[in-house]
């Protein structure tokens, strides 16, 4: 692992999911770019000093060395050193399960997607909603025609942590341009809702019209976002995220229709799939319930009605993750089953933030996803 | 009444509305512009033959003569004669209830508008979902500052009864540019969506970006739009009206946040109100329960827990109409706390279509409404 | 009407439902057992001063000889009151609509029950909570076999408003056994939950076992009442009524289940029905909505989506008392679809909390309604 | 761990639980009674052949008197087993983790607690439900008294998946008198609620009134329980298990009240927790979110708004398990903090099935829980 020293919030996230499905040990870490740090939270994660490293260069070159060492890296700092740590490992083939987004400027968003192409190594980014069941379902429902022709995408991340002003070191970073690149609210939590819209309904984004905000005085990145967004083939949609919106904690939300169905998720109960075929009764899909079909039941784990929630969601990311790696080390093909946010959902996510940056200034003009 | 002959939906709730606090009669009625069927309705519901018209001006004629001739005029008709009707009674100093949107088209409006401020008489639109009682409680907090300055306004109204080709009475003049006026969706509803989130927050829209969609093939008027809002003062917000979202029958949410604090609601259940402080947990507010205030109190019938619907909150219109006309009778001020559209909110209604129709044909560039 | 002077909750309700499909006219009343409050709350409402009585013999007296005398009446009093009231009218052919539960004592029931089958008049109760469109529903689907052999009922009605000692009008007669009867929130509430379940499921109770309490001290009655039952035929079931629950304002809700499948409401949302066929997806069903039958089409009056609520229901009955009466009128059978609460469900109901008292007296021992 | 071969739901759920916080490795396993079944279990579990075990006997002595054998062990057999497998690593000084119900008799519920005493190792019974940090919240906030004093507990689990004859690994040993014990539904969710319900209050049952049913033809044991509950120091309360209710998967809820507020919690929703002081609104407590307070921030592992579910739960159980194992270890006093349920609980379990089958025996007469 590289950041997630013992106060970030996602690297203790990261190594629960690890763990979950038991097909990942952690061994070594550049867990923080301050030395002390870094040794005191290897001991206290339990990593052999000698695999406790001040920074994850000197990891990728002796990890890549050793006889047994780490297969895979998780990268979870802030945005702008993803680019930096991923190479490191990508061109030395250790695989790559970097947090989202990709990067912070377009520019390493484009470096990065060089360096994974030239690699034999894998790069998994963990957008982790779309390792919810319900999710799974939506996205077969849609492929399947239970819903028809798409016609309408509606998704909001709805957020209220930055309604004032605050200090911290989860919120330093987060609206700290230099560290979390050109979006505010739509690089952190944008590009999730963004990446799940796509996920489930397969759809590309053709162009987009954005008007952001900053409501704190003093904040330089966007704390809000109303996105109006045109896709190829003809369906519409918005998208609104914010971190300001007083009783919203992580109010992500999904809501897409078509000419025979709509379906609308919520992920405050993740197990719960609304369907409705249009002119009968809404339905309601449970995670292991009646209804469901095999994309969501191959990422379940309990019977239904016990609710899984978010870290099982993150953990059928890395446990994807290992179905790719081992594939990969027998030389086989990958299941078409399994499902994980690559290198390109990555680059998409950035054009999108790219995009509502671009748009915004422009007083919401509708603008393409660049190239 | 005019219009409302015995198959049209809306008629039969302004009657129902009109009867639960007891303080309007039906007594005449040019109740559909085909005579049998005018003859027929007003025989059916117990109309005088002698008050029982074939059209509505011959009723605001013969009425403003009779000595015990109406007070008001309930117009329930298509919108495209709404303009023509609620002259006929204003200017005979007949006051009008008239149902929404204002008419067909902008110069009308604008006319109806001259007629109106011309006229003694009063004018009152039915936007009804003011009339709810936890609306009024959500206007009341935010005048209150309970919520801060507000920053966000999020409001849809989402059907899904037009998702495909639809024939029959209600649904024909509804997609009719003819009958309806240049808005479908938003006109039919996005309307309302408007004069509600106008109504609690007191805002005032400054521009607005819209991009409007018929989705279904052959269909003239729009039947989805998505908007995005500027006010004057800072706030931002969306709405968006759809009749065609499958799952969604009469799905008007109203979400407002402010630097203090957020509410939301839901006509799905509307005695209950949402209410989360920041940094405080979430309250649910209902009508006639712990925490709401006079302003909801004044127009709550019934205990906490019983819930109150959508006729009852429609009914508080009519009586609010009912308190102004005493006063108006007995040349008294009526009091402040009573509430009601009135002729400006139809206007400003009609600019909100315009400027809508407007926007979407110029790509949803921004654009002012109509002064 | 009988009961129901200006500051009573129940007589104010019985006026708005009874207006609401506009087929009653008040016309007359003996509004309160105080002269003057009789005539002040007679002089309020409108009615005419010779129709304004002292007290319900003479009005019923004088009313049965008027040539356009009442054809029913409206008794809305404390419980005490009903028999003899009601004997007044019934026996001189008017027919008589009363609030719940039917007497104050078993002893005024039966003879109440005697006297209406002696007369020719019809006598309503009104267990409002069988107006509900969706009750209808329910009760279509049980008969129908949608849920096959039920097995299980469990119903509940639950509120706070007692929780702490409480004065004032509405709590003083209502925990006064002189003018409540045996039950306190047996009777007031624990009724309507079993009508309610013997309304929906057709089922007839055998025996029960009741464990009644009086929290607050130095009330008389129960304010809190568990009871198991077993129904004829073989279902089981529980029955909770509570006034000292906080947190719960009318929570009424009722769920059944049978080999087949489940249904489950709650009179908070009444507009919805869940219903799960065993083994498919749980189905969200709406008044007026996909997968409705005939029986809630029969009594709703407004769109989908738009909810309709308590006073609706109340009306319902009120309608179907006009229903009732007009056929009675002509000389005509009533259609069996046409259902209200008839004297034999207020005997059973008072047969109910009779039931229940004594179990409790005996320790909960199981005990059979009595005859 | 013994049981859980690899087709037993609860053996994977134990196994993930025991993963989530990094505290547990599983390195031995008697996974199976069929000894081939243990080694095809053991093998895909990755544990070394040499530490694979056909029977628990020989586990026990085994690992006791290895340098580095097993610390604790798991237990998710069928109830008949677990006297037996508990007495053989308790008795050498190796901590028991163990599924619920304690036993399948009495008896051995009796002997098993008698072993436990005797033995210096630890006892764990895995009541999960406990682990949910809102049941540390609820639990804290009626130590706090911001109940008042409890007057009611209403619980329920309410399945459905045994509706009909099932067949089948999971439904067979569930209704089998000889591997299950006295009680169906009583023992396999009675016990769960009737924990938490004890856990949450901490208060004490003196006496209940059960009725319970087989609804099912053949079906031996118990598939629904109406018990009625009277608990020390005046509370009262109902229990109602059934896993025959068509429409609900897990459906475990619990409301507490008392004459100063009431609390509301729902597994379906296990991050939210409904908090109402009697005369002030309703309050949504949320899992890390305002308003909660130590207890349940303790347990908690990720921001709020993320659902934490089932697994998390259940992995609290086993991390407290490990806070005391090291603390034992160590030579250290527990902190007070650390909650977990034990032979007592276990204990008390088995008494409550067990009274609610003495009970139903003599017709739901009330009846003591055993000594």
């Amino acid at each position: 692992m590289v950041g997630g020293g013992n106060d970030a919030f996602i690297g203790g996230v990261h190594r629960i999911a690890s763990r979950i499905d038991g097909r990942f040990d952690l061994v070594a870490g550049a867990l923080s770019s301050t030395p002390e740090k870094a040794q005191a939270s290897g001991a206290a994660l339990g990593l052999a000093p000698d695999r406790t490293y001040d920074d994850f260069k000197a990891m990728a070159i002796r990890e890549a060395r050793l006889k047994d060492g780490i297969e895979a890296v998780a990268i979870v700092t802030p945005n702008h050193v993803h680019y930096a740590a991923a190479r490191e490992f990508l061109k030395r083939g250790i695989h790559v399960i970097c947090d989202k987004p990709l990067t912070s400027t377009m520019a390493d968003a484009k470096k990065l997607a060089k360096v994974a192409d030239d690699s034999d190594a894998l790069f998994v980014l963990t957008h982790n909603y779309t390792g919810y069941p319900m999710m799974r379902q939506a996205r077969e429902m849609v492929a399947n025609g239970d819903l028809g022709n798409i016609r309408l995408v509606q998704v909001e991340y709805v957020q209220d942590w930055l309604t004032q002003h605050v200090e911290g070191k989860q919120a330093d970073w987060r609206v700290d341009p230099a560290r979390s690149g050109l979006g505010g609210s739509t690089g952190d939590i944008g590009t999730h809702a963004f990446n799940l819209a796509s996920f489930v309904t397969g759809l590309t984004l053709d162009t987009l019209s954005a008007d952001l905000q900053s409501f704190v005085p003093g904040r330089a990145l966007d704390d809000n976002a109303h996105v109006m967004m045109r896709f190829e083939g003809g369906a519409r949609g918005t998208l609104w995220c914010s971190q300001v919106a007083p009783g919203n904690e992580n109010g992500l939300r999904l809501r897409v229709y078509g000419d025979k169905g709509g379906i609308e998720w919520s992920q405050e109960t993740p197990t719960q799939l609304w369907f409705t075929p249009f002119g009968e009764p809404k339905r309601l899909l449970t995670r292991g319930g009646a209804g469901t079909g095999a994309a969501a039941a191959r990422v379940t784990r309990i019977p239904a009605g016990h609710p899984e929630g978010y870290l099982e969601g993150f953990a059928t990311i890395y446990n994807e993750a290992a179905e790719a790696i081992e594939a990969h080390r027998d030389g086989k093909q990958v299941s078409k089953d399994v499902l994980y946010p690559t290198i390109e959902d990555g680059l998409q996510g950035m054009r999108f933030v790219d995009a509502c940056v671009r748009s915004s200034k422009r007083d919401a003009a509708w603008v393409k996803l660049a190239g």
